[in-house]
């Protein structure tokens, strides 16, 4: 993928199960991780006040593909695009890979919302979050 | 959903995360819980050996979608159908439910493998399996 | 022990590991599970308004001895007595049975503390959740 | 701490909780990761195979003291020590610092054992890896 951005990630021990590999859960911590390390690469946080509201990303829908099982101490490579920009939500997919081979394929979808009141409340995603998301997008 | 397999289970307080909520991928621990205990009332286990073979069931798919977030210490309801028996693999649903009201609905697809050399090898489901889950399939 | 407060619990797949226990981490998470649902049985949680303050309860120390170790599909015994309480701070301990064996022991200290400003401010007990507290901890 | 080996490991969304910090029990999965990282500095892995038997290292005991708590994206620096090499047992402790101050001091002593026929037979440490350690320990 073209401009995709890319992190490095270990399996550990406790991420596997008595099967002897990652556990399926945990391949979406694995997308998380790298998408807020995404982020955090924009200079963003999925956590943060803008224009005075405190807006959160909550997840409205995520999957994966497993084509080959994941091991303790392998060294993966995450490669994360944005497939999407919406006007209130964003989509980004998250490729595993081990030596270059692909090994999964995750997807999520998250939600630009107002905290209020302990509630969720959608909204326009801020003009200043769009543009830098866009650009990453664009760029793909 | 008719003749459906459900169990309760409460959002424990290491499962939710700064935001307040029960985290987006904790939902799919729920989903595998469920998925087992109904394996259990069936009189089968996930791990088994089975004609002499150790079989497992790596997942080659999951998914979930969220609709409303579940909070610390909520009962959830956990429904669960068999979506669908293939000859190698088989479909989960699992209905999260508060109240009787629908906050998500998630997905997994496994595949039938023997363990060997510890690797994962398709093999048909064996018929003593097969017949348990297309029962409860035919039940829905 | 006397009147302690216990509950079941199974293992689960995804707590355990690639040596097919469940994992050492995974300990602490039953040990809080225990804590919460006793307290509950107190009519208490441990994030609670208490006299117009926001009372929450970060651990100080945390401690495990393992004596054998659990696996999937284990029914365990949790069994909680309230080990201390003193002005500031509460010990619970927790013994894990399994068919009446005690296969693990654990213990935590947490510290009473009011969250303001996003810190933790340790502070006396409050007298409602103290009284509770004492009752369960004279009764061992 | 002289000679001590040292990762640094950013805390992660799904690793808080809704008191805002990182969860008493991930501290435990810090600790692991570092220790088997340090294993694998010496050229060492937790789970080997050692002379013809399959050798794997449970935990019988373990403990952690924290003293500020630690919060999303933080990096923290955790420090390990060799505190103690027996004939059968290993115990590292593992310090949490950030921006170079202590915020959480962990300890894990763990037996060296065959894992024969599905169970876990105490052994004593196999002489390459006890050299290895023992080095390290010397170092401190």
């Amino acid at each position: 993928m073209a401009n995709e951005f890319a992190v490095t990630r270990r399996v550990q021990f406790a991420e596997t199960d008595m099967a002897g590999v990652l556990h399926f859960a945990n391949y979406y911590r694995y997308m998380e991780e790298t998408e807020h390390a995404f982020w955090r690469s924009l200079g963003l946080s999925v956590i943060a006040e803008v224009d005075g509201r405190e807006i959160s990303w909550p997840r409205v829908a995520t999957s994966c593909e497993y084509f080959a099982p994941a091991r303790f101490e392998d060294e993966l490579e995450l490669a994360l695009i944005v497939a999407n920009v919406g006007d209130r939500s964003v989509t980004h997919e998250v490729e595993f890979r081990r030596q270059g081979r692909r090994i999964a394929l995750g997807r999520m979808t998250a939600v630009c919302c107002a905290m209020e009141g302990g509630g969720f409340q959608p909204v326009s995603i801020p003009e200043s979050v769009r543009r830098k998301l866009s650009e990453a997008h664009g760029a793909k």
